[in-house]
C-alpha cells in the first residue's frame, strides 16, 4: 500500500497528489500575502505555507482542488509542517479524483445496504418495519455518503451508515444475551436515531451545519419526520409515539441535547450501544499509530484523556 | 364576597360546601379504616380526616365529588386542618356545581379570545399569521380551559390563556421600546409556546402528564404541529422552520428542556417574557397573604426563596 | 408454582411461612411497644405491625427468625401491608429453612463456576490468567455467594457471581465485533472488578458496610491484593499494574469513587460492560411486574425515572 | 454620514483620522521593533501593524493620541486589519477632538437628566426618594459619563445612564401591566443598582477596574453608600435597609456576585429588568451588521451564542 | 457531675429540671389535643409528649418555660424519648434559672474579653487597632452572649467570643511559623468577621433571623459598619477598605456568600483559620459520645459524613 | 548576593552562566531554523530566541545543557525576554555545575532529615512509628531531592521534603491547640501523604509523570506500599487500615483524586493542614516580587486569583 501523507516521518522528502482541505489568505511579516493550505489524503492531513502567493494562486489552491506537491516533512511547534518546494494544479491527465483522496468507510455501500436490509426484513411489527423502511429509503442515498458527525467520531464518507451497521450487529449480540428487550424497536431506534444528520449537515465533504441544523437539529428534524412518515403511511398506533421518543431520548440526558432522557427500556440501551460504538471507533483511531509502552495524544471527545497501549499488547 | 374555606383561621368553626379534590383510605392505629379527604374552594384547600370510614363513604366521598361539612378549623403540625363534625354529600336540590369551586382566571373566555384574535390581525406576515390562527383554531376549546402547568404558576383553570394574554401585552409594552423587535414573531412565539400542554396535560381539572406528555412533551409536540400546519396550509417558507425554533428554544438551555437554546432574537426575549410573567404569578400569589412586615411560605419554583414584603407597602 | 408474598393483591387473606427481614419497636400512642416487621420471600418483602408486642416477642420475631402469618393484605397510604391476624416462630417440625425466603440468582454456583472457569482457562497471557485464578480462588466461596451491592443491582444471593457472568459473556460478544480488544485484559478485569467487595461487604444476608468498607472500599482492597497476588505468585511485568488500573478506573470517573479514569482501552469498555449489565438488571427488574401501557415505579439508581412499556410489547 | 472604520471592505483603500486606543511593541522575526496598534473611531476599531517604529513613534502613537492614516483593508486570519501607507500624529490645525472617536449613547446628557428627574419626581415615599435625589446629585457628573460596564453591553461613554434611562421606561411600561408593584422602589433600584461603578470603574476612557472596584465590587461600594447617605439625611425608616437590599441582590444569584439573592418583589423585578435591557443592547449590537439570512458573530456575554437574522426580516 | 438528660440510657427512670426549648400543639387520632415538648438541660435536649394537654397546659408548657418531670426514657423510633409520668411548672421556691440549662463555651467572657483585649493591644498599626477597638465595644455585651451560628458549630452561649478566641490562638501559632503574614491584619480580621452575627440574629436563645441578617446578611452589616466606624473615628487610609474586604471574602467564594473571593494573603488564611476552628468544634462534638472502634451519627453540616474513632483511639 | 535572571529590568544588558530548561526547534518565516530556549537560574526563567541554528546548536543548547550567554532584556508581549548577542556552552573550566542553577528548599536535607527523625521518635503506638519509619527509609534518598510536585506548589529540588517539615510544625501547634487530636496520626499521615510522589514524577529535575503515576496515582502506589509494609513488617493492627485511609482521604474529595473523603478527625485535619500550608507557600511566592499598592499575577491554581498586597504592608 502506498504510503499516506501521515506515515511519513520528519526529515522524508516527499512527492504527491493531495486535496486542498482548507486554504486561507494571511499577509507575512514582510507585507505579503501568503497561504495557510490544509492538505490531505485518505491517511489524514497536514499544514502548509505558500508564501507569496499571487491572486492565481488563490484560486488555484482553494478548498477541493486537487494538487500535485513537493517538499519536506518538518517540524514545527510539535506538529509536522510540509515545507512545500514546488506545487501545481492536477491536470485531467493526471487521472486523480476526489475520492482517492477522502477517508471512507471500511465496508462497501452496497454491503451496508444489504446488511440493513436484511435487519429491517427481520422486523415482526408491521408498523415499526413499514416506518423504518419508508424513511430510509426516503433519505437513502445521503444516509450512505454522509459522515456520522462534523469531527470526534465516523467523520468520514459513509460514517453514518457505517456507524449504523456496527450498532446493528452490537444490538443483536446484545439482544441476544437479554430476551427481554424488544429487537423490532432497538434495530428501528439504531437505523433512525442519527438520519436527520442528512438535513443537519451539509454534505460528505467540508461538513459545516446547515441553517437548520443549527436552529432545530438532527433529533427534532427525524421526530418531525417520523410523524410525516406516519402520516403518510396512514399509521396511527402508539408505535410512532415510542419511535419518536427513541430518537427523542437517544443523547440521554437534557444537557446532551435529549429534552426527554430514556424511559423505554430499548431507548435506554439505545443511548448506551451509541455511545459504546462511538467511544470504540475514537479509540481505534487515537491508538492506530500508538506503540505498545506509549500514551497516545489527548483525545478530545473522551475528556481529553490521553490513552496508553501497554508494552505487553503487541 | 363570602370567606373562602383559607380565609378562616384557628377556631372558627365552618360550615359550607367543598370540592374532594382527592381522597386516600388509611388504616388507623386502632384497626378502622379512615379516608384523608382534601377539600378545596375557590381560595385554595386543606386536609380533613373521615374516621371510621365505611365502604358507602369511600365512594360517597371520592374526587370531584362535592361534600357539605360542618366542622372546625385546627392546627395540626404547623398547617391547618379541618376537624369534621358532619359530612354529608351534596344533593341536586344544592343547586351546586363543579365550576363554583374551582380557582379560574381572573378575565373571562371571551374576554381573552377577543384579545387574542386582535394580536393575530395586527401580524402582517401571512406565513406567520396563518399557521398562528391554525393551530390556535384546532385547538381552541382546550386552550382556553387548561391550566399553564400542574403546579407553580397559573395553575388554574384557564390558567394557559390567561398567561399568554399576559404575555402579549407584556410583549407589545416591549416592543414599543425596542423598535428592532420583530412583532409578528413575538407574538405567534407567545400564542403557540405553550399550545402543546392542552396534549402533555389530561385536562383543567386533577390535572396529569399523559404519557405522550410523559415521552415527547410539550415542546416536541407542538414543534410537530406547526410541521404539519404548514403542510397542510401549503406553506413552504421559513418562517415554518423559525417558528419551530422560537418554541424549540422557549426554556432557554437545554438542562431546562430546550435541546436548541434561543438564536434569534424574539427567541431570546420569548423566553424572557415568559420566565418574567411567570414569576409576576407565582410573586403576587405568594404574597396575596403576607401583610407588611412578614416573610411568605417558601416557594418552590423560585429556589425556595421566602419574600418579605416592606412594612411602608401598605 | 406458589404466590409469593408480593403476588397477592389488596383484599386477599395470606397464610404462610416469612422470613423476619428487621424488626423495629416503637411505642403507639396508647403508650404501648409495638413492631414493625418487614417479612420477606423469594418475591419480595411487606411490612406488618405487631400491636402491643411483649418481649418474648421481641425476641421472637427479630431479625432473621422464619415466622408463620395468618393476614390480610391491605393499602396502607399507598403501598401494601400486610394486616396480621396471627402469627407464630416457625417450629422445627415445620421444615422450613432460610434459604427458601431469600432471592438469589438464576443460576446455580456450579454453572457459574464452570463458565468462569472456561473463560479464565481461555486466557493466553500467563500472567494475567495466573493472577486471575489466584484471586478467585482465594475469595471464591464469598465470591460465589455475595450480592454485588446491597441495593439498586443484583441485591440478592450470588447477584456478584451472576453479575460477573453475565458480564463475561458480554466481553466475548463485544470481543467478537470489534478484535482490536484485548480479551484476556477483559475478562481479568470482569472477573476482579467487583471482587474486594468481599471485603467491602458484611455477607449475603442483612448485607451492611464493613468498617475496612468504609474507609478503603472494595476499589482499593482489590487494587492491594493485586499487589499481594503478584508478589505472592513472583510476577512483576508490566500486567500488575495494568490488572490494577483496571480495576481502579472501573467507576469510570473520580467523582463516581475512581481516582484514575480509564486510560486504557479494554478497562474504558470494562466500565460499559459494568454499566450496561447493572442497567439491564435494574431495568428488567423495575419492569417485571408492570402491565404493557404503564409506567414502573421510579428506580432511584437510575436517576429517579420511571419506565414505560409500550402497550404493543406484549 | 461618514463611512466609519467598520463599515470598509476588504480592498478599500481608507484615509481618516483615527484614535489610538491601545499600543503595544513587539519584536519582528528581523530583531526590529514594531507596534501592534488599535484604532478607533465611533463605529469600532481596527488592528493595524507599524513597522520598524522608532522611539518617537512610541511616543506619538500611544494610547488616547489622535493620529491621521492612509492605508488598505486587509483580511488576516479571518479578522479585517489596516494595513499602513502612511501615519502622523493630528496637529492642532487639524480640528480633531477626542470625543468624536469615542462610542457615545445616542441620547444626550440632557436628555436623559431631565428624563431620570422626572422619574424622581414621580416618587411618592419621601425617604426612597431623598436617598435616591441624593446619590443622584452626589455622583451626577460621572453617572453622565461612564459607560456600564468594561465590555459586554453598553460598554461606550454614558452607557450607564443610557442603559438606566432605557430600565426606567422598562419599568414604567411593566408597572402599568403589574399594579401590584412599588413603583417608587422600582425606579429607585434602577436608578441605583449600578452607581457604584463610578468608583468601580476608572472613568469613561481605556477603562479598568480601581483597587477598590477589585477588592469591595460597585455593589458593596453602593450598598455602603446608601448607609451614609441615610445618616447625612437622618433618615432611619425600613426603607434604608430595603434599597440596599435592592443593590445587593440584583445581580440575582451568590454565584453572579449577589451575596442574598432577591428577597423582596421588585427586587426580583429589578434583576429581570438589568437582564432584559442589557441582553437588548447586546443583541442588536451584535445583529447591527448582519444580513438577513445569516448568523452573528459568537457573542461572549451570550453564552457564545451565534444569532441568526431569519431572511424574512428585512 | 450531675447526669444530663442525654446521659441517661433506655429504661433509665429521671426526675429533674429542664427547659422547655419548643412546644408543638397536635390532636391525636383519639380527636383529643396534645402537646410535643422539646426539652434541655446543658447535656443537650430530648423530645416528650404530653396527651391530652388543657388550655393551661399550653401555657405553662410554652417555650422557655423551666419545668420539673418525673418519666422514663425509651425508644421510639430509633431516637430517645421522654415518656412523662409528672410534669408541673418550676416554682419560684426551687431556684433553678435559665442559664443552668443552657449549653455555653467553656471558658467565662471575663477569660475571653482580657484575652481578646491583649490581642487588640499587640498591634501595630494603629487604624487597624482603632476600628477593631471601637467595634468590638460597641457591640461587646452582645459578643460576648451571642452563639457563632444558629446550628452547625458553636450553636451555643457565647460560642461566638468564644470561636473568636480559638481562632485567635490558631492565628498567633500559624503566624509563628508564616512570617510574612501581616499579624494585625489576621487578629483584626479574626475579630470582625463574624461580629456582624450580633445583628443578624436574634440572641443567644431560641436564635433566629432578623429581618436584617434575612435582606443584608451579617457579612454586609459588618462592611457597612467598619466604614461607619472609620467615618467616626476620621479614619480614612487603605486599611478601612482593606478590612471591609477581609470581612467581605472570609466566606471564600462568591456560592458560599462572599461577593469577592480573598484577594489579600491575610483574607486566603483567615478563610482558613475559621474553617478549620468551625471543623474542629464540629468533630470534637460529633466523636464526644462515640466509642472507640465505631462511627457517630452523620454531621450535615461535614457532607452528611460519619466519623470513625480508631479502636485504637482510647 | 549575585542577580538573578529575574531580577533584572527591561533594558539591562546581562552576561550570565544559565541552564538550558527547553530547547524546542522551529521554522523562521524566512524558512531557516530557530531554537526557542527556556534558560534558568535559581531565580527563575525566561525565553531567548537563538536565530539561524545550526545542527551543532541544537545539540550544543539542549535541555540540561549549562550556557554563557551575553545579552539584553526586552519586553515582547508583555513578558521579559533576553534578546542574545553571544551565546557558548559552558565549559570545564568555567567550574560551574547544576545545582547552582536549580531553585531548591531554603533548608538543608541534613537539617530535615534531622526534623523528620525528632517527630518519628515522638511518636508513642509502635505500630504507626515503624510503618513509618520502614517507609521513609526505604524511599528516603528520592524523598529528600524530589519536587512536591510539578507545578503550582513546592515546585523545587527538594520541595517534598520542605514541604512535609512545615506541615509537621504546623501539625505540632495545631494539636497544641486542639488536645483531642492523635498526634502520631497526624505526623504520620503528614510524612506519607505524598511519599508516593517519589514513584508517581520522574526526579528532581525536568520532572513528569511516569507511567505508573499515571496510570495509579501517588496517592494509590502509596496505600499499596503501607499494606506491603505491614506484612514485611507483621504489624496486622488496625493502624494499617487508618494510615491507608490517612493517604487514601487527603485530597479530601473525590473530584480531587480520593475514592474515599476523610471519616476520621485527623484525616480532616491533614486534608487542611497540606492545604494550607500549599497555599502559603503559591502565596509568598505569588507576592515576593510584588510592591505594596500592587496585584500580582494571577495564579493557576489559586482559582486564577490576582493578589493585592496593602500599601501600607512594607
Amino acid at each position: 500500500m502506498v504510503k499516506g501523507i501521515l506515515d511519513h516521518e520528519v526529515g522524508d522528502q516527499v512527492e504527491k497528489f493531495l486535496l486542498v482541505k482548507s486554504s486561507t489568505k494571511g499577509t507575512a511579516s514582510n507585507g505579503k500575502p501568503f497561504l495557510t493550505l490544509i492538505l490531505q489524503d485518505q491517511s489524514g492531513d497536514i499544514e502548509a505555507k505558500l508564501w507569496d502567493a499571487s491572486e492565481e494562486d488563490e484560486i488555484n489552491y482553494s478548498a477541493e482542488k486537487i494538487v500535485k506537491v513537493l517538499g519536506d516533512i518538518q517540524n514545527y511547534r510539535g506538529r509536522n509542517q510540509l515545507k512545500l518546494r514546488q506545487i501545481r494544479p492536477a491536470a485531467p491527465t493526471d487521472a486523480v479524483k476526489l475520492s482517492d483522496f477522502l477517508e471512507t468507510a471500511p465496508v462497501s455501500k452496497d454491503e451496508m445496504t444489504s446488511k440493513i436490509t436484511q435487519y429491517i426484513f427481520e422486523m415482526k411489527n408491521p408498523n415499526i418495519q413499514r416506518i423504518t423502511r419508508h424513511l430510509l429509503k426516503k433519505y437513502q442515498q445521503a444516509f450512505l455518503e454522509y459522515p456520522a458527525a462534523t469531527k470526534n467520531h465516523h467523520e468520514f464518507v459513509s460514517g453514518l451508515a457505517y456507524h449504523v451497521v456496527s450498532m446493528l450487529d452490537l444490538s443483536k449480540a446484545i439482544a441476544g444475551l437479554y430476551p427481554s428487550l424488544y429487537k423490532d424497536l432497538l434495530y428501528a431506534g439504531v437505523i433512525l436515531h442519527d438520519l436527520g444528520k442528512v438535513m443537519e449537515l451539509s454534505g460528505p465533504i467540508s461538513t459545516t451545519y446547515t441553517v437548520e441544523g443549527n436552529l432545530l437539529g438532527h433529533i427534532t428534524i427525524m421526530v418531525n419526520e417520523i410523524g410525516k412518515a406516519a402520516d403518510e403511511l396512514g399509521i396511527s398506533g402508539e408505535e410512532v409515539m415510542v419511535l419518536q421518543h427513541l430518537v427523542l431520548s437517544h443523547h440521554g440526558k437534557a444537557e446532551w441535547g435529549s429534552p426527554k432522557p430514556p424511559l423505554i427500556k430499548e431507548a435506554e440501551i439505545l443511548h448506551y450501544i451509541d455511545n459504546l460504538d462511538a467511544k470504540m471507533n475514537m479509540l481505534d483511531r487515537a491508538l492506530e499509530r500508538v506503540k505498545p509502552g506509549e500514551f497516545s495524544d489527548r483525545v478530545f471527545a473522551l475528556d481529553q484523556r490521553s490513552f496508553y497501549k501497554p508494552s505487553f499488547h503487541k
